[in-house]
């Protein structure tokens, strides 16, 4: 009968509990597709074990402590010394992922962290597998299960950010504090991750422009609806100019498109390659079980090792400034001519209109634009020089629009 | 320099001449991640080449001929041989399975077949390795891309059925011959396929009854649509009683399944098991480069081979009597008591009704009924009853309703 396979697991919280209660209900399952018993061989907490004595003891240590220290140290040291690592921690690979990439490689060991993305939804195995021989150009994700929560809220009831945000804190969908989560940070990490997988693209979190969801109204998600779109915090990675543009950001998608269904704590990832043209994978946002389960589906591939290890990762230019329809939202006063300039504006930028809805609101009234794609920057500069007239009564709203492209 | 990894094609059509020259494209990308490269030995067609010859000089064989035979035999052949073989045939998995898996693990090869079950969505990988350990208790499918552009249509224009699939064969999404799709036959050996991965369970494609979306009328597609619902061809495959159940028949599904929004010629399957609650894959149904973008896949796949082989699949019992819910709409005579003989008869058969919805048409009238679930055997007894009843002016029509269930 073969050696057991040691497994290290460092944490002992929710995910980490759920981890360790699944291996053992599972250790059957897990024999029969590897041949060898998987068995844990030491728990580190914060008041337990000792990291030095687990690594010794183990094949392949899971790290679930979350947080950058004590966190880096120990999935370096565990991968310099030939162990493999599981990890579920984002904050750690978008901030120290050359180092620990290049760590794995140095010492010919796996490193795995499908739980670090998108809950129970397979995207790192898909990509790095599946479509290994594929050339993937863009990746669009819903990766926040709480975002998806508080806009599908805000769309379902009309309800205010402020009114579904608490109402996700007292379901459980949302933390305490959450910042990470609405100001599109939580996102951030994940896309950078996933786009070092798409691209072998060193993508660091410092590379991935985001915004959040605080600022947008139940009147942005209403004039919606009329067109048929409905609002997602969407992450984006793409190749563009031979560089690689990431972004977070609200987003109208139109029905047509795969993630404008997918609604509540759920999320979904769309990869888009010329030879597959695009799939999309959705399921439930992490749960601690769920989250579990990722990564025992990262221990057990770990126990069948590949022969030959990925290509380094490569340093890509990264690019900012990126073609987008936009949403465009206007108080102006209702006067003749207001259109006209507004539309000349956007015209000196090369900014063309798609549709458009006024609304007269006694003496104010309300223009409601989507444009074709354009740059940008262009944009940009048109709504500057649109937001100094003077018929213009408050800043103006913009929030992109993503269009199915098949 | 590592030997080059050499493939035999058999078969040349459509998906045999996409993935020749695929492999030739993707060559430098294939031999990045694998560090072998991969290049062709030999091409069989039906007027060229010699089997043997291809064989002795190959380390893997695809196969996209189709159909049982010279396929079967070559498969067998080549996986007696110690060849690796990727093939894309339902066809000849769904009903040679059983010696098919016993060849190639007698030979201690890698068997793949992404390709043969639902286009790009990599179901397959996902189920084999992302929930090796995982415990599937249910895979719902819209596995076949023909089959669900024509309800596509049906349901937004309005379209009869024969008007429907006219467009699509004009299309290209239909064949000439349709019988294939439009009976669920093919969805029904995809399915068998699924299920014998889900379960491990020998399922072969007699093992599945199925029902085809020939009799669907604009009429029952309107119903539903008042009742919220969207009707898809549906593969199901589930645990019940210690024994495994699977069916493809028209459903009905409430909006918030996460197959209702699946739309055209897409395919996708639904993946259920506590661990993870349920996980969807999605994308275009098989094209020929798709196809051959996923053979691809499991070619890079078997150029990594795992040390150990999945066990052998376990002779499990095929249950055929499963509780649904049920869609029921009659044409009746419009007078007192028609309802109430209606629902003592479904009383007396245990069959609860969840919603029901009576049109006065003169002197006709129309009841549509929705059903909580109840065992199949048990709601046809009652309809045979009705069907009997001096009032019914035509025969009973039933569908399928499928809930989500998270």
């Amino acid at each position: 009968m073969p050696e057991p396979f040691r497994v290290g697991l460092l944490g002992h919280g929710t995910v980490g509990a759920a981890f360790a209660t699944l291996l053992d209900e599972r250790a059957d399952a897990v024999e029969a597709e590897t041949g060898r018993r998987a068995e844990l061989s030491g728990i580190l907490t914060r008041s337990r074990g000792e990291f030095e004595d687990i690594l010794d003891r183990s094949d392949l240590i899971v790290e679930l402590m979350g947080g950058l220290e004590p966190a880096r140290d120990h999935v370096m040291r565990s991968l310099e010394s030939g162990r493999h690592v599981v990890t579920a921690n984002k904050q750690l690979l978008s901030q120290h992922g050359d180092e620990i990439f290049e760590a794995a490689r140095r010492g010919g060991v796996q490193l795995r962290f499908e739980g670090a993305v998108a809950g129970v939804v397979p995207a790192i195995r898909v990509m790095g597998e599946s479509l290994a021989a594929a050339h993937i150009e863009r990746v669009h994700g819903i990766v926040n299960g709480t975002t998806n929560y508080i806009l599908t809220q805000m769309t379902a009831t009309g309800a205010t950010y402020e009114a579904a945000l608490a109402e996700a804190q007292q379901m459980g969908y949302a933390e305490a504090d959450p910042t990470e989560d609405v100001t599109g940070k939580d996102a951030a990490a994940k896309m950078a991750i996933l786009a070092r997988l798409a691209f072998n693209a060193a993508v660091r979190l410092d590379d991935v422009s985001y915004e959040g969801i605080e600022r947008i109204t139940p009147d942005d998600i209403g004039y919606a609806k009329d067109l048929g779109l409905s609002l997602k915090l969407v992450g984006s990675a793409e190749r563009i100019d031979g560089g690689v543009a990431v972004h977070v950001y609200p987003a109208f998608l139109y029905a047509e498109h795969p993630l404008a269904s997918v609604n509540g704590a759920f999320n979904a990832v769309t990869i888009e390659s010329p030879a597959i043209t695009e799939i999309t994978l959705s399921g439930p946002g992490a749960g601690g079980l769920q989250t579990a389960s990722a990564v025992l589906g990262d221990v057990v591939s770990a126990m069948i090792p590949p022969p030959s290890l990925p290509a380094p990762a490569v340093q890509q230019p990264i690019v900012t400034d990126v073609e987008f329809s936009f949403y465009l939202h206007l108080e102006v006063a209702d006067r003749p001519g207001v259109l006209a300039q507004v539309a000349e504006i956007l015209g000196m930028q090369d900014v063309s209109i798609r549709s458009v809805v006024q609304k007269g609101l006694g003496r104010e009234a309300r223009l409601v634009m989507v444009m074709h794609p354009v740059l940008e920057s262009k944009f940009r500069a048109a709504v500057d020089l649109i937001a100094r007239l003077d018929f213009v009564r408050e800043p103006p709203r913009v929030i992109r629009v993503i269009e199915e492209t098949f």
